[in-house]
């Protein structure tokens, strides 16, 4: 059952973010490291392991690791296009143009993104920056408790639209058919049998059936996360994800047959996920209570659901919408939705979420899979500093500085005096050459 | 003295580019790391327990670091606005005059750069994204051998222009003056004199002195990188940074003094900076040896300057000025230098690099300083997917989704079959109850 909390209850529990913690871990997952690592190895050093082995052994380590922790070892780790195919063409029709659809807006949406190279000329010479696709990007698509092809789309096509060459698929062995289908609906050609760290260490290193890429993007379990931290630096990276959340705004106009819905969407997903409802209206707040407990019977993950609503989320009542806001600022959370009257009045003051839903029309779900923005979005309250994938994330800048020789003389001689205060005479000496010489 | 290399030679030595590698240290650091922490303690242990006793004790870990680490403790770590005004005011006016023009041309560039937030409207609704300002973000400015006042610019002045509110600078106790008068130019209120690992746990985890920021950017020796490659996830990275390096593409139109000096700016840095020269003429490359070995009798960093050139650096003899600039897309140097009669034919071919350096009258230290790109730039073969620091690196997107009641019922039965395909049955319920209903 999901809790009507006060506000100070609220902010002691569901609202309080605390950093992420990469360092203690529950029982569980230790003991389990524990029995396949041994006495005293941690998750963190049984990554290390991992990672370290894959560069030292390449497939022969990947091999290794795939019948430890998968169970299973493939026969081959690449999936060919026609596997692809095969699995596309078993879908269901409707299944088939939803995808279709999803992948069409995804690109579509992304297309709009401007990714502005510049040049400014003037009579000194020319500055700018030049956006470059980044040449070979890793997509991790988790396998878990249920397949998402929506996923794959929505990480690879972003990247295809910014100019990416290689794109690079890790998923667990024995992939869902939907999963090759969708690599198949946008034209994936490497695409992996490989999961877990492994997947990680095999796109940062590079193997001898997995090419090595330059950045790496998509959500995982604390295994991936994990490999995901170590290999920060060899690679670039979107981010760390952790449980999904989604916090909704909503006023007495709000329909809470369709809360209650959308909350109990996103508590499906994992029983650490976070759905949490602002509302300063208790009629509200008590009638989503009820349609929750209502509309939980009929659902089939109603055990994970459970569990989420009981330890992290809440219905949380506070003194008006614009506290509300100021609540989804601090919280950060990674889908904000607006079920209110004047969803544009809220607007304005919104500055931290991944992204935002407007009216109860946008609801979660829409955006899971065919509005267009990616839904790999920040989780974990890194709205604050980190963006939902997007093109931008698949290109870099490269500066250009093209001075005139009279502007470069010119700027010669304050940078000989930083040069010379900063005690690199070096420096000095090489900007002294241009005007004294 | 610097090596001239055939290609084949060079591509096994300095051309080569290893992962970055945090797991290996050289004796020397094994041993301090020993001496300070413990028999069997690693650099990253020793920086975890760093970071973990200031995320647990804030200041007094902070101050028993300061003693142990800098030996010295500062009575206050903030520095207030009155000493940075009192070291601006004690400034040489020549260099006063430098770094006013340096901050100016820096403002500008980034001014220049676009922000683009956009939002399409059409019969569906709206959908767009929001580039939003990260509202807190901490700066380190190294210590280390010179002090630099131009890095304390380079990184203040974007998040600045990308309406950053709240920017803290951290740089080692007892900066030198030069550093607080370039915080006094250009406005910074928040100064700490905190350094290394802890001053990067101060910023993450926050402490009674140093406020929490989002995103940490900005160079420091190896404790600052691998604190800042432990904290990723809790806060935004830029990126970490490695020893600098130059890579100079020349042909016969080059000016070997030039060219050499250039080279020898890039070696004063550190012992480990690379300052590499590509060029097809061999009388180049000899002219530039011998200006090397000439040149190099006057500067004071003579010795870094050996052991760079002797270790890490090399005129490398290219079959021609192509496979020069393919050369230098594989290895992604931090700067890329074009001293070649026609510039502007290769560029089209250059792809990997932090900075492109036009000409031979836009040589490096230019960017070091006054042109007015930031010299934060990507190192250790990281331009393959990372960017200069640039005003994008202080904002993050917010995705916007407001679909009219229509397009959401559309949209609604799609997202419900992939749903379903996903067996997320309470998605497929949220979806379902928008056009069944």
């Amino acid at each position: 059952m999901i809790p009507i909390l006060d506000l100070s209850t609220a902010q002691k529990t569901v609202l309080r973010r605390a950093p992420l913690n990469l360092w203690d871990f529950p029982p569980s997952v230790v003991e389990k490291t524990r029995a396949l690592f041994g006495e005293g190895v941690t998750p963190p050093q049984a990554v290390a392991r991992i990672l370290a082995s894959i560069r030292e052994e390449g497939d022969a380590a990947l091999r290794r690791w795939s019948a430890l922790l998968d169970r299973t070892v493939p026969k081959e780790f690449r999936l060919s296009r026609d596997a692809m195919r095969k699995a596309w063409e078993m879908l269901p029709t409707d299944l088939a143009s939803a995808l279709r659809l999803a992948a069409q807006r995804i690109r579509a949406f992304h297309e709009r993104q401007p990714l502005p190279s510049w040049e400014h000329r003037d009579e000194n010479g020319v500055l700018g920056q030049r956006l470059v696709p980044i040449e070979r990007v890793g997509v991790y698509v988790p396998g878990g408790s249920a397949p998402l092809p929506s996923s794959l789309l929505m990480s690879v096509i972003p990247a295809q639209v910014a100019g990416v060459e290689t794109i690079v698929v890790c998923t667990p062995p024995e992939p869902h058919p939907t999963i090759l289908a969708a690599a198949y609906l946008c034209e994936v050609e490497h695409f992996y049998q490989v999961g877990g760290a492994q997947a990680i260490g095999a796109m940062a290193f590079g193997t001898e059936s997995v090419p090595k890429v330059d950045k790496i993007v998509g959500a995982g379990n604390l295994w991936v996360t994990l490999a995901k931290q170590q290999v920060f630096g060899v690679v670039g990276l979107d981010g760390l994800a952790g449980p999904t959340e989604t916090m909704i705004i909503a006023d007495g106009s709000a329909n809470p047959d369709w809360v209650a819905a959308d909350l109990l969407a996103q508590a499906e997903h994992d029983p650490l996920a976070s759905a949490i409802l602002l509302t300063p209206d208790s009629a509200l707040a008590a009638r989503v209570q009820e349609q929750i407990a209502h509309q939980i019977e009929r659902l089939s993950r109603a055990e994970i659901i459970s569990q989420s609503l009981a330890s992290r989320s809440g219905i949380v009542l506070t003194p008006d919408l614009e506290t509300a806001a100021d609540l989804a600022n601090e919280y950060a959370p990674e889908h904000l939705c607006l079920s209110v009257a004047d969803p544009e009045a809220l607007l304005p003051r919104l500055r931290h979420s991944g992204g935002i839903f407007i009216g109860e029309h946008s609801f979660e779900v829409l955006g899971d899979y065919v509005a267009g923005p990616s839904h790999v979005m920040p989780t974990g309250g890194s709205a604050r500093f980190n963006s939902p994938l997007n093109a931008l994330d698949f290109v870099k800048v490269v500066s250009l500085i093209g001075l005139t020789p009279q502007a470069g003389e010119i700027l010669s001689r304050p940078a000989a005096v930083i040069a010379q205060a900063e005690t690199l005479t070096a420096h000095a000496a090489a900007a002294e050459k241009r005007f004294s010489g």
